[in-house]
C-alpha cells in the first residue's frame, strides 16, 4: 500500500480501535454499535478512504512472481511440495523463484529479505529446524503476504499449511499394535525438529490409548536423521537385553537403514521385528521387503499453499483471516508390517 | 558497463578492428604491429579509456545473487548439482535463486528474462530437452555472464560444463563385454535428448571397437525414460526370439525397472542378463542386486559451474574465453554385473 493512502490500519490507529472493528463498521456488521459505525464512516470520508474493492488498484504494480524458501531443496518431501507449487503457480499465471536457507537461521532472514527486495508478490516458506525466535523474520511478514508450510511456527501470524503428523504417527503405532506388536521402538530427531516432535506425540498417544508402557530405552533421538543413523540405531536397539518387536523410524531413509541392518542379522521382517517409515519416498517400494509408510501428499500441500497465497495477494480487503490447513497423509501398508500368507 | 563509458568494444568499432586486437594492442602484445598499437593507444587516450583493471568499478552495483535455471527441479542428478551450486556460492558470498523451465522452451525464455530483470549478476542454466533453436534465448546472453551446464548447446557462445557421457557409456559397454556379454541392449531416449544421444554414441563406439554387430532390435528408444518404461521395455526385450544378455538403461530409474521385471520372471542377474544404469542414485544401492552404474559427480559439476561464473562476473576484462569443461563420471561396479563367488 502506498504511503499517503488512507488504509483501514490508519483509521484504526486514529480511532484507537482494531482494524477488524473499522472494517466491520464500514461494512455495517451487526456486532458494531451505531455510534462506532458513525464515527468510523465520518473519519473515513474526511480522509478520502477508498473502499476495499478499489484498494487493489492502488497497490504497486504486481510482478506475478511468487518466492519460495525451503530449508533444503534436495529434501525428497520438499521436492514433491515444490512440484505442486510450480504446477499450481503456472496454471494461475504466476512464475516462481526458489531459494534455500540451508537450515541456517541467518540465511533464512537474508533470503526472505532478498525475495522481498526483488518484488515478489508473496512468499511461501518452510522454516529451518531451529527457528525458535521469530523476531528477525517478523518484519518481512508485515511487508507482503506470506504463508508457511510444513515446518511452521505458531509464533508467526499467517496462514499455515501442515500435514497431520501427529494423527498419522498415531495410526502407524496403532497399526503395529493391531498386528500384535507390544514393544515398539521409535527413532526420531531431537526436540528442535517440529515434525519429529509431532510424530513423537502421536506415538506416545497411541501407546497410552492402548495401555502400553513407555520405555525410554527404546525411544532413540538423533541429531540428523538419515539412512546411516537408521543403521547405527538399529545396531543399538539389537544390543538391548529386551529387544523391540517393531521399529518406527520417522523418515523412510532411516527406515531403509533399519531394514538393511535387520537383514544383515537375518532377522525376519515383520515376524520378529516389523518396520515402518514416514514419507512414501520412491525408495520405499524398491527396498525388500517393501516398506510400510505414511504417504505425505506433497503435491497437494504445495498446490494448496499456492491457492491460499494467491487468494491473499489478489484479495481486495486489508483483512486476512489466518487459517491452519491440515493435509492428511495416509498409512500405506506393505510387506515390512504385513506378511501375505 | 554504463553507457557513455569508453569500452574496448567501442574502440574496436571506431577503428574497425576486433576487440581482441584492441585489448592486445593496449597490453603491448607482440603479435600486434607498432602502428596498430599506436593508433589504438592514441584513440583510447583521447576517449578517456579507463584501463581494464579499474573497469569493474564502473559497472552498475552488483547484487551478489546468481540465478539458476533447470528443466526440472526434482530431477535427482540436477538436485545434486544444485547442492554443489548452493554450497560453492555460499562460500563465495553469493546468494542463489532457482527457477524451473519445466522442460518448456517458452517458459525457459521467460525465466531467463525474469532473472535478468531481477538484476542477478550471472546465470547458470541447463537447457530444456527440446532446445534446438536458441534465437529466443541468445539476447539474454549478451546482457550478463551465463554458463550452461549438463544440458548445453554448441549454438550458444558461452562456457559450458558437461559430464563425459560418451566416454562413461563407452566404459559401461566395454565392462559388459569384458564380463563376457555379447548381446547388449540399450534403453535410451529419443534423439532430442542431448545426454541420451551422447551415451548412445558411446555405446555404438564400444560395440564397433569390439567388432560386435549393432542390432536395431535391441536398441530401444522411449519418449520419457522412467522406472515404468524400464519395466515395459524389459517385457518387450524378453519377448524377442533372440534375447539380450545385458541391458544398459541410460538412467538408474529405468535400470531399476529392468531389474524388478527380470526378478519377476526369475531371470538370474547378472548370469543370464546383466544390468547397468547411469547416475548413481541413492536407489542404486537399495535395489537387490545392487546396481552397477556411472557415478555422476553432480556436486563437483555445480561447484565448478559457480567458479567459472563468478570468475566471469568478477573479471576485469571485457574479453571472456569460452571453455568447455568436462567433469568425469566413474563406473561403479556392483552386483548387477558382477557375482561374488
Amino acid at each position: 500500500m502506498k504511503k499517503g493512502v488512507t488504509t483501514l490500519k490508519k483509521l484504526a490507529k486514529i480511532l484507537n480501535v482494531s482494524v477488524s472493528t473499522v472494517s466491520r463498521a464500514l461494512n455495517d456488521h451487526p456486532d458494531i454499535s451505531t455510534e462506532t459505525k458513525d464515527s468510523v464512516k465520518k473519519l473515513a470520508q474526511s480522509m478520502n478512504y477508498v473502499p476495499n474493492i478499489f484498494a487493489k488498484g492502488f497497490r504497486k504494480s504486481k510482478s506475478n512472481i511468487l518466492g519460495v524458501l525451503v530449508p533444503n531443496i534436495t529434501h525428497y518431501f520438499h521436492s514433491t511440495i515444490l512440484k505442486g507449487i510450480l504446477e499450481e503457480a503456472s496454471l494461475r499465471g504466476y512464475r516462481v523463484i526458489i531459494s534455500e536457507s540451508n537450515n541456517d537461521v541467518l540465511k533464512q532472514t537474508e533470503m526472505l529479505n532478498t525475495l522481498t527486495q526483488f518484488g515478489v508478490d508473496g512468499i511461501l516458506a518452510s522454516l529451518t529446524k531451529m527457528t525458535k525466535n521469530v523476531d528477525s523474520i517478523l518484519p518481512v511478514f508485515n511487508k507482503l503476504p506470506i504463508i508457511l508450510f510444513d515446518k511452521v511456527s505458531n509464533k508467526v501470524p499467517c496462514t499455515q499449511i501442515i500435514t497431520n503428523d501427529e494423527e498419522a504417527a498415531f495410526n502407524v503405532v496403532e497399526h503395529l499394535i493391531n498386528i500384535g506388536k507390544k514393544r515398539i521402538a521409535i527413532i526420531k530427531e531431537r526436540e528442535f525438529s517440529y515434525n519429529s516432535e509431532k510424530r513423537y506425540t502421536g506415538y506416545l498417544k497411541a501407546l497410552k490409548e492402548h495401555n502400553i508402557e513407555v520405555d525410554e530405552k527404546i525411544i532413540i533421538s538423533v541429531d540428523d536423521i538419515s539412512q546411516q543413523q537408521g543403521k547405527r540405531m538399529t545396531n543399538l536397539l539389537l544390543s538391548l537385553k529386551n529387544r523391540p518387536d517393531a521399529i518406527f523410524a520417522i523418515t523412510d531413509y532411516a527406515a531403509i537403514g533399519v531394514i538393511q541392518t535387520l537383514k544383515k542379522f537375518n532377522i525376519k521382517i515383520p515376524e520378529e521385528i516389523a518396520v515402518v517409515g514416514f514419507s512414501n519416498n520412491l525408495n520405499s517400494t524398491i527396498i525388500e521387503p517393501s516398506l510400510t509408510t505414511v504417504d505425505q501428499p506433497g503435491e497437494t500441500l504445495g498446490k494448496t499453499a499456492v491457492k491460499y497465497l494467491i487468494e491473499e495477494i489478489e484479495s481486495d480487503t486489508d483483512i486476512v483471516m489466518h487459517k491452519t490447513i491440515e493435509i492428511k497423509g495416509s498409512l500405506i501398508i506393505r510387506e515390512s508390517t504385513f506378511k501375505v500368507k
